[in-house]
């Protein structure tokens, strides 16, 4: 890198806070800076549909631009998207603790991820411990370090039958200043889904110790199950008291990636703290978005609906074949990646280079999802069926050619 | 406030991370609550004119909804927006070091106050200290304690003639722990700006000690003086290897207050560590946006020229009309606020909410801006011509039945 400045990168990277100068590069945001712009690739590498927002949702943005509602607004967000996220929820859940959800405890958000940054503030101090069971998207450790706080990884247990959380794993890394657990189910990437047994029992354990889970159910309407509206939830086992947090985003479920819009759900009793942690951050979401956002809540079912079917379909094409490779093994996916590991690989990264030059097939190498993941490739098959077909057909090509065999 | 819990909202309050059990409610924030809504008041309080979005910009970012520009973005900014704010700043600056500015300087955040989380968490740590010269804008010291750090307040000097910061304040202030200043000029609320000789005179102070410049010229374009296109700035004066970080919005130049888009410039060498920062707190920002965004920095000055005006003559009518009223003391303003004092008041948040109550007009209480804000009262005059008269008048007969004469 060329810089006016006198000073080595490393000079300037010594000038800065000890958080920022350790906060890691995205692992998954470094092999898409390949993909910008550049055609031939099939990008399987990243979290991201190929679809566009639905037309109906864009609509409703630009005609609340044309209204003028380009001014500040209230910090929790609008009380009609509030409202529509307790509806929402009741439709899904049937209402918690014994009532219909409250619009208090929803708080809209600038994504997901910014959803996850409170989140972690509200729980975690300086110099304080959160829990992540990993391979898990590098997002929410790297956040738990800016925040100053320190990521402590459990790896899960893989096997072809399914990846499994041991508790007394989780239990054994709890230390005196370990306050949350973050808790992603569906698991990007891993497809690991626990049972309302298993949420039960994870809940119990955090009730014992006093600690906080971060509950990231973003992917939990791709079910693959047509009887299920949604995977099980912690919100059919929390109580009132509890000390659960949920953050969630529109990104996923819309195909609203590129809009940066989500929400927290916390205890009614903790608003003024969520608010202030907003207002600090980036003080609101724009109403135009809100708007739209809302309009999913309310109307998106049909959307979603054709979205998870597309899922299902690239579920199918991708186990398909990749099944039949040799060296090639995973569990059954869920939310909607398939996480397989290839036999002798030991640096993901190289391999997924190389296949990205030699193939053009973007996937995320496993290493960027922390302890367990080396070996593995994440790939996203919400995406067009042909493409799906190519990427699986080039990699077995490529696979095939460079084995000695 | 009811909660089905059990649990106090001091209980709750007590499971948090001290940073969010400390995080302050914006003092602003609380007098806007009384508004939203609401018909009958004349909302002087917030930084924010009453016009709208200019159409062509909410047009641009319709289009770019419409073609479906929905997806994942590079997390630094999309290089159209970063090369036009290069070609803005060479325009208002002639250039940095020598040479045009380098899009590679510049980086799209979730908002002002988003470039201002970043800009902390990249010069501070736990435990660290940056100075703020007060009165401020509260959000700005309250974000250094969401990051765990320290905001050493160092009052200006107010007199009718213009504030005035003491260096010598200043770097008594300076501590083993402190790290950065806040350099917010002109100011908000104060109006106070740094002529270019006393920008030089900090910048040198901060070279001394080491310290971090975060500057805050978001009012920098609206000068009062039609030979200016810019009021004196710290890129005047920058040397290529010294520590100054910009912060800056979108917000006020082009009304997009409610859009959340800003942008932070830095070093070129510390990109990396930028990039991080944003991928862990909203991860980008919208593509729709980016391209109003770009649309306003390239075409925008006859929109801001009208704002611009709007403000001069709203300047006008305010201090026109409270300079006639007894016991009223500003200096001249910037920005686009007056911050004015009353004689007598000791309790600006109770006069503040009276003067909603009786006379319907919103004042922000200078209390909420910090050290030396209590007894003034911070309006903002970007706003209708009629609005001001309406709330100048109103303002001195709720004065005048109060007075005992």
């Amino acid at each position: 890198m060329t810089s006016i400045s006198g000073l080595s990168s490393a000079d300037w990277r010594a000038r800065l806070s000890a958080e920022a100068a350790a906060a890691p590069a995205s692992g998954i945001a470094q092999v898409m800076r390949h993909g910008f712009g550049r055609s031939g690739i099939i990008p399987l590498w990243v979290g991201e549909g190929d679809q566009p927002t639905p037309a109906f949702l864009c609509e409703a943005a630009a005609a609340a631009l044309a209204r003028g509602e380009t001014f500040y607004m209230p910090q929790a967000g609008l009380t009609e998207l509030r409202g529509a996220l307790g509806a929402y929820h009741d439709r899904l859940y049937g209402g918690l603790f014994g009532a219909p959800f409250r619009a208090e405890r929803f708080f809209a958000t600038g994504s997901g991820m910014q959803a996850i940054q409170i989140a972690i503030r509200l729980t975690a101090g300086a110099g304080d411990e959160v829990i992540v069971p990993t391979p898990a998207w590098p997002n929410f450790a790297a956040a738990v370090g800016v925040a100053g706080a320190v990521a402590r990884q459990v790896p899960l247990h893989f096997a072809s039958t399914g990846w499994h959380m041991d508790l007394d794993d989780i239990e054994r890394s709890i230390g005196p200043r370990t306050r949350a657990l973050f808790l992603n189910s569906p698991s990007n990437p891993t497809g690991w889904t626990a049972s309302e047994a298993e949420l039960g029992a994870i809940l119990d354990l955090c009730r014992r110790h006093g600690l906080w889970i971060i509950a990231d159910e973003v992917y939990s309407r791709f079910t693959y199950d047509m009887a299920l509206r949604s995977t099980p939830s912690l919100h059919s086992v929390v109580a009132a008291d509890d000390r659960v947090l949920f953050v969630n985003t529109f990104s996923k479920n819309w195909a609203m990636t590129g809009w940066r819009i989500g929400w927290i759900e916390a205890p009614e009793a903790l608003g003024p703290a969520v608010e202030n942690l907003i207002q600090y951050a980036t003080s609101g979401v724009a109403v135009f978005m809100q708007r739209a956002a809302a309009l999913a809540l309310n109307q998106g079912e049909v959307a979603l609906a054709a979205l998870m079917e597309r899922a299902r379909a690239g579920r199918d094409i991708v186990t398909g074949a990749l099944a039949r490779l040799p060296g090639i093994d995973f569990a059954p996916p869920g939310a909607f990646y398939l996480f397989f590991r290839v036999d002798g690989v030991s640096d993901s990264t190289a391999f997924a280079s190389a296949l990205i030059r030699e193939a053009d097939v973007g996937l995320a190498p496993g290493s960027a999802f922390g302890l367990g993941g080396e070996g593995f490739f994440r790939l996203c098959f919400a995406r067009d069926p042909n493409d799906l077909r190519a990427a699986c057909g080039g990699f077995a090509d490529w696979m095939a050619a460079r084995s000695p065999a």
